[in-house]
């Protein structure tokens, strides 16, 4: 099992999230690129601290969007969405390359991460963007049309679980309106993370929704956000990255 | 001789210059990255057409400034500065890559190119974040400290000359404030093409200025700019990228 | 009638329409508060220009959006777009009141105004933006939530029509992704203009709708604009503001 | 004594500092207006919590700069500088009354306070901005052009002091490249404190500068900050806004 959480997400001043901590935990670091956070600055300085850890760096792609930090949906052209997740992508990857590593791999952030769960044409719009840039992994809920779409454009789907969100029974997150939406419970995180390891996550009502996630999201944002990390990391025993 | 212009420098619905009409004169396409104009779309269907018209591409790399187009001094951190270079250059780079081409040199923008003629920090971070993408050639004025730093680091200083500007007796460009700075007679614009050639540049009190530059600076936003343009390439003769 | 346009919709280096023509012809000027388009230096000299020519200013409030012109819906939380309408018309007043003159009346712009005719939540966070600075008139479309919202806040709210676009049979704007879209016949829009001093608007498919708009909207962004723009004042004889 | 604070230097997710903290300890609040710092949303609350606890609220204008949080000296045209300065007070005037109060006075934040100690066209700029709003008190550095230009503009220039920098024997502000430019035992932060009661500050060299300053300025964004300005109140006893 893979562990990913998104990473760099201050701006200049602006701080957000622990980055030192998480990579010391993490196999994958899923980078803002600037769009919704992430200076240059940031960016170079996490891509060189992953490096050093040996965590494998993803592009979190986002709308362009600092002040809503990229949590409102943009009913964004199709066409100019791709070139700013190409533009975000090379961004990053320059930032990686300098630290003597790569993007290996492209999130979605926020919003266009659950936009492109149903909306056919921006899922296409970010699929075409990475393509643009190299044949790279997509990471995405199971079931969305951003998976979909990457398989279709010969991408690797790949699926991923969150350790701290209620899911639905049909296997959707509990939207953040709802009290059951967030985890935070220590012992229920763990619970997710080992019931993962058998293909299995518990829904909110108690039933069973059969999984293939290779990738686990922490976030690190949340208080006490590093020490859960750790604990779903100690839980999975092995951890390593999905690429 | 090298013929370059500067590209893709409108922002969303803003338009500015004719680069279609450019891209049938110049060798080489100095394109915005997005910090002082130059969108993700726009920056990679100017990539796209100058593939075709076989235009070499580099990056007009510059300050973080859309409201003041770039045009304004700004006392970057010159460690920041560098990292912002080296985002813009990936950013462009990916577009480039995108249209099957890529980007071969770099040239700072406005006040950027402005400022690096003395300041030797940000002339090193200008260097600095090139060398971090890859061993680029740097465009820019003969004797500056930017073209000296960039001999120092093992990166190609390539010496550019304006055929639209005025030239003081010590080989600077007048500033804009005067009202020599600016050439708008086409029949002088031409002299400084042809006498170019020769490894000369008249200055505004007359005297000769020796230079080896191999790049000649036309502008795409002011009135007349593409008849000056295909004037002076006719001029030249045989125009070809630096690379 | 009172005639509106829309003003002020440069930024920075890049310039859009041709203000100081459409100045001389309108009687109400939406301008443009930073958010979409126009700077601090543009703002303050259309205020300054419409004054001069007696036109009054209407604050032209957006989403956050330069990169997209306002024209991309936004799904931003109604408390935070309530004062960010708040926040541009006091930045707008400012620039009027140096002037010698003062916001009259609020319009939102692009995708927020299409937005508001069917979005209650937005509707009403415009309306209380609006309403936190000043019991300011609203101009919209008939029948939209914007204005009633409006109504029921107590704000004056002010029914406008559209020059050059098409309606349909039940009164609202033929989407721009349709042919008949845009009128561009400069016949037709000037029998627009007339048919609307007799409280009608023929429908693209010939039918006729009453209307009691108050106000009619040209503008100053396509080619000929200023042309129609000046027809159809002189087919509406007199003009002068609702205000 | 007056006793003034940096507030509402968040942006969107991003906060800094304790403003709840601070402002039932200080006097006068400089609020941020967007262009360093301070989104809508936060404006408007700060200005609510400030009529609540009935501080006095100030417009700390900025150079438009997010990324470098208003911190780094831009070269920037008097007459559009002066156009943003109007632009920001007018924005955070609305969101002050929409609270049921107003913007009594302006203060420039970093690299524009340090930049009109010296610099008389930006400092005249400011100067205008605030003149073309309102004829508000301008919060500066005695000796600085920006209270000289305020002076002669018809503007009341009010000196301020610094409770945690450094002094040099000529009354200005130890650069923070110094290693004595910030003092952080509170010892001294209160006895800075009181000795300004006596109209008197010691340089870091031990001399004596006299001073008329009306204002303490206090910050808010370093460890401890809250409890050295709740200990700097006492220290002065009875503080009021010099308003």
């Amino acid at each position: 099992m893979d562990l990913n959480s998104d990473l760099g997400e201050g701006f200049g001043i602006w701080k957000l999230g622990d980055d030192t901590a998480l990579l010391g935990i993490i196999t994958s670091a899923n980078v803002a690129c600037g769009f919704h956070a992430g200076d240059p600055r940031t960016m170079r300085q996490v891509c060189e601290e992953a490096a050093k850890n040996n965590v494998k760096i993803g592009a979190q792609v986002s709308y362009r969007d600092l002040a809503g930090f990229g949590r409102r949906f943009i009913d964004a052209d199709p066409i100019e969405l791709a070139d700013e997740v190409l533009y975000q992508i090379g961004a990053l990857d320059a930032c990686a390359r300098a630290a003597g590593t790569e993007v290996v791999y492209v999130k979605p952030h926020g919003a266009l991460y659950n936009a492109t769960v149903h909306h056919e044409k921006q899922a296409e719009a970010v699929v075409n963007g990475a393509k643009a840039f190299k044949d790279l992994p997509i990471l995405g809920l199971p079931g969305s049309q951003l998976l979909e779409k990457a398989e279709k454009a010969g991408l690797r789907p790949v699926q991923e679980a969150f350790a701290d969100r209620g899911y639905t029974p049909e296997g959707t997150l509990v939207p953040r309106s709802r009290p059951d939406a967030l985890i935070t419970d220590p012992a229920k995180i763990i619970e997710r993370a080992t019931r993962l390891l058998a293909g299995e996550i518990v829904a909110v009502d108690g039933s069973i929704i059969k999984t293939s996630a290779e990738s686990l999201c922490v976030h690190g944002d949340t208080p006490g956000a590093v020490e859960h990390a750790r604990a779903v990391k100690e839980a999975l025993g092995v951890v390593r990255s999905f690429t």
